[in-house]
């Protein structure tokens, strides 16, 4: 049987995640049963909700338990089979985790579904169409629920999720503006991924500056915010929200590394007849079919072309993963593993 | 005509809302043209919004001008009559603000409205079967929507909106849980208006203590809760809300004041999925029937008995005003004038 390198959970962090957290061991891959398949992982997606994991407190999942091996999206190669609807070279996506190889009972439903990479690589499974891909549709569809001509903000919008709600607001008429952290990311927004504008948060870096660079850029004021990150920035774009419009909240990466962050006025939601809403969208399984479909034509058609930043082998999952953290990737954050 | 006193907005409040801000004067009731009704108030209602109408700045309402009466609602009698749907002597519900008589264009759609006094006392009108009655039922219904079994708290609970909504909330099955300030009104709230328990948040008088007696109350935690204050009371609430609960944003009166209240741990919105909705009744005029309907069978049915404060004389009301933003009064302010 192989072997299979694996990053595992080792200890959790106090305040802000180091690599130390993790370590690298070494296992065979157990022979397979009935019905389990052999996947040899191509890229491991890396995604902010993982640090949420890593904590012993409540989060709105599951902690990670220490000494297994860290959970994340995978897509990969079917390598060996004991499943009649699985063969071998057949393209997979699943939840292998920071690992080369993975045993996936392919009875469990849900565990793997295999994809056509004929119009779509392989990688863009794990972020445009894929979990990401998903999550901005919701986000948008489902909770701001926009009409043609609305005005709607992301937070990391040149991220695997901000990259897909630009295109999906587009293709719903929207006004559709950018947050980002640099000048190269917000000219990356606005010139490949559709942004009509896209504000630098370096640049603009409090609440009045950002709140200014809201007004320019958003002159009808905002109706539908996805938050991504939380904070200060999401008091700024707050000021600027219309009557009745709706942010979908959906990740608070600022958050994260320790102290709650507060909302400075939450009056506003009170004042403009807001709805806010959290949402994580493994609970929202029925919509994936629906969201899947529309981003996959996207991709297909070249409406959608998302930046992938890659970090190669597993060893580098660890900084990789730290370095999103920071905002230091641009684009999708994958490793590839062969 | 009659000599008809009014208070007028004088000057805006800087901070704290002051008696000086107001100011009574005498004015002659002008002649009737046709369509037009003169009612002659019975009662004022004093409502916390009137508060945010007080301000220059941007709230979800118009502000109320300096130098014209204050707005409020009134119930009274027709006094003279050009409009052939209202005779002498009619009861009628309306928005006659602080003065004791008001000319009423009755062409004007929901201006005025007639209303049966057979098994609903009058005054109720202005409170349990009038526009706080409706605003407890809007959150209620519509925004916290509850099963039968869900746990639903409300602060303000002894107030016209809390005990409303707990009559309402006894309705569908629920678990209804009050805060108010004192143990006389939390005593009130559980043997008259038919809390299952009631929190004296001067007995819990910070985040921890409250969040502590919250478990206590709730202990299957919190499916939805009715804001009418905002501030510390709901950073403790907020620790005790379940997955996909629930909160409809109807008050932040500890806000109105000055300085915004910030909310100490925002992300507790993603990590338990809420939904968190501001709105105002007004706006939503199309429930008012069905939710006048069954508060009316409510009241008239013995089912909520609500407890009204009431001070007399058109003079008294900034007063009184000031007293029910503090949490003087005890159940539904009102001013009664004839």
């Amino acid at each position: 049987m192989p072997r299979n390198q694996q990053i595992v959970l080792d200890n959790r962090p106090h305040g802000e995640a180091v690599a130390s957290n993790f370590k690298l061991v070494v296992a065979d891959t157990p022979e397979l049963k009935d019905g389990e398949v052999l996947v040899r992982h191509h890229f491991l997606s890396l995604d902010p909700y993982m640090r949420g994991r890593m904590n012993e407190s409540k989060s709105y999942a599951a902690s990670q338990a220490l000494g297994e091996v860290m959970i994340g999206g995978t897509v990969g190669e079917v390598a060996e089979s004991k499943h009649p609807k699985y063969a071998v070279g057949d393209k997979v996506v699943g939840m292998g985790g920071w690992q080369e190889y993975s045993v996936v009972n392919a009875e469990q439903p849900g565990a793997l579904r295999k994809v056509d990479t004929t119009h779509v690589p392989l990688s863009h499974y794990l972020g445009a169409v894929g979990m990401p891909g998903v999550t901005a549709w919701y986000g948008l569809v489902k909770i701001i629920a926009p009409k043609a001509g609305d005005t709607v903000v992301v937070s990391a919008a040149t991220g695997a999720v901000g990259s897909a709600f630009a295109a999906l607001a587009k293709a719903r008429g929207c006004r559709a503006v950018g947050i980002a952290g640099g000048a190269d990311k917000c000219k990356y927004a606005v010139d490949e991924l559709g942004f009509d504008a896209c504000i630098d948060y370096k640049q603009h870096s409090d609440v009045k500056a950002m709140s200014k660079a809201l007004k320019e850029a958003c002159p009808n004021g905002i109706d539908g915010y996805f938050e991504n990150v939380g904070g200060w920035i999401m008091d700024a774009v707050m000021l600027r929200m219309n009557a009745f419009s709706r942010i979908a909240l959906c990740g608070m990466i600022a958050g994260y590394d320790g102290a709650p962050l507060p909302m400075a006025n939450p009056a506003l939601m009170l004042i403009n007849r807001m709805k806010v809403e959290g949402f994580i969208v493994s609970e929202h399984m029925e919509v994936w079919p629906e969201a899947l479909k529309e981003l996959g034509t996207l991709v297909g058609t070249g409406k959608l072309r998302p930046r992938e930043t890659i970090a190669h082998g597993i060893a580098a999952a660890p900084e990789a993963f730290l370095g999103l953290l920071k905002g230091k990737n641009f684009g999708k954050q994958l490793v590839k593993l062969i």
